[in-house]
């Protein structure tokens, strides 16, 4: 299938790397423009291991674009020098970002340092980093994508847990220079994302639209158990068409961590993503 | 030590059944009395088994108070029979909560049904149990104690996920009838659970204060990875005074529902517990 032209229904479909990962960057390319789907989100040790100038030059010449890559962030650290660190990684993100020409830099915020029982002090030093990387990102024409993640990671792994949260945080700085991301997974269950999702789209603050269904038993450690679309109990058309109702007309990325899928054909999954994604969320 | 004359600084303690579920009844009984603790939260199972009555006369006896009875609720059923069934069942808790004189029953609201995504007509069918059970408890001078239980276990336990769903499902009761739950493990990452609680406790909505430290990596199934008072990321001291703040002057609750204290001598976890309260808590 030549790129540029897509299959009625998959514009805007975007396959996250991370949901076959068990394939190359160039099986990746390859399997992704063989299915008719013309963009990717990217991670960034894969891109860093096949080297980001060649992975930029792979996915032009494969006809896709790069949606968003993940991820900076982990910005909670107290100590000066881990600060310090984790704002020098960031600015290698977002030259890696630039280098891909993705615009969006999606980042999960860290987690509360050992020891640390003040989730709001956390939830600050968020907002100094962003204050620092913000500028930077714009002038390589890069948006950071601030992204809440599920309460279940806010010890651990992100502290900003809430669209509400999340906004609160960017709406500190231009529009244009710091989005959220609206990820099914972990805003599903929160009864004021939709008016929160509404006030981001509204300010043009959407800046990656990500989808998973949400299955139970989570696994050990919960970070492994994202459902396929449609297996859960998530209402992912009615969140497609509410992100579309806040104005956003950008792409919808498949973003499952999920090791049955990882343990199945790469060609065979995404079938199975453009079958569900047609039937659930497009 | 002799009932009534609790040791300074642990009058508001009360050790839920759950936390140390090794014991039998008679054993907590005798075991809390002999630690010097006045109050216990109880839960439906072991007290259906050992007989309403005794129990509260063995309560009685060890001269201990009920602080709650766990628990009621699952009320999200939409078969008409179920429904039916779930309303009998709470009624039946009701009264085993009036026999046990303890003036708070626990409600957990139950998940979402299989195949169902529309997590909020589940809230409002809860809402709508509450409508046909609340008069009867109150009846009988129960007071049922909504319980927003972590986002996690939104899609197989319970819907209502924060301090602000149990507060705007409750808020359409008589105070005196339906209360809710502000337990530090479910509510501790949730930046608005602090105007939340204010708003409860000014309209004497605060039924219950439950107790328990978020620890990680989480286990699989997330239900019994609950952490000691002291070894986790909660401001348990902060919470209390919060509670304190908003005009809170009931029992706190210790609930852990922890293995690795299960698997230990009662007697001991219980000592542990009462160093920790005081410690972190009290």
């Amino acid at each position: 299938m030549s790129a540029g032209v897509r299959p009625q229904g998959l514009e805007r479909l975007s396959v996250n790397q991370e949901t076959v990962k068990q394939w190359s960057l160039p099986e990746l390319a390859a399997g992704c423009a063989a299915a008719g789907i013309g963009s990717v989100g990217l991670w960034r040790a894969p891109v860093q291991e096949y080297g980001v100038e060649r992975a930029a030059r792979l996915m032009r010449d494969s006809g896709l674009t790069v949606t968003s890559l993940c991820r900076g962030g982990f910005f909670t650290a107290r100590e000066p020098e881990l600060r310090a660190r984790a704002l020098d990684d960031n600015r290698a993100a977002i030259d890696e970002a630039a280098g891909l020409a993705t615009g969006t830099l999606v980042l999960v915020s860290g987690g509360l340092p050992t020891g640390d029982r003040d989730i709001a002090g956390a939830r600050e030093r968020v907002a100094e980093a962003l204050s620092v990387l913000a500028p930077y990102a714009a002038e390589r024409g890069v948006r950071l994508a601030l992204e809440p993640l599920h309460p279940m990671y806010a010890s651990d792994r992100c502290v900003v847990s809430t669209l509400g949260q999340a906004l609160d945080i960017a709406e500190r700085f231009p529009a244009e220079q710091v989005g959220v991301v609206v990820d099914t997974y972990h805003l599903w269950w929160d009864d004021l994302a939709p008016a929160h999702t509404a006030r981001a789209g509204a300010a043009g603050r959407i800046a990656c639209f990500q989808v998973a269904d949400w299955v139970t038993p989570l696994p050990e450690g919960v970070l492994l158990g994202r459902g396929q679309l449609g297996d859960g109990c998530v209402d992912l058309r009615g969140w497609r068409e509410r992100v579309d109702g806040a104005g956003y007309t950008g792409p919808v990325e498949v973003e499952i961590f999920s090791p049955a899928l990882w343990a199945r054909d790469g060609a065979e999954v995404v079938a199975e993503i453009i079958e569900r994604y047609t039937r659930h969320v497009g």
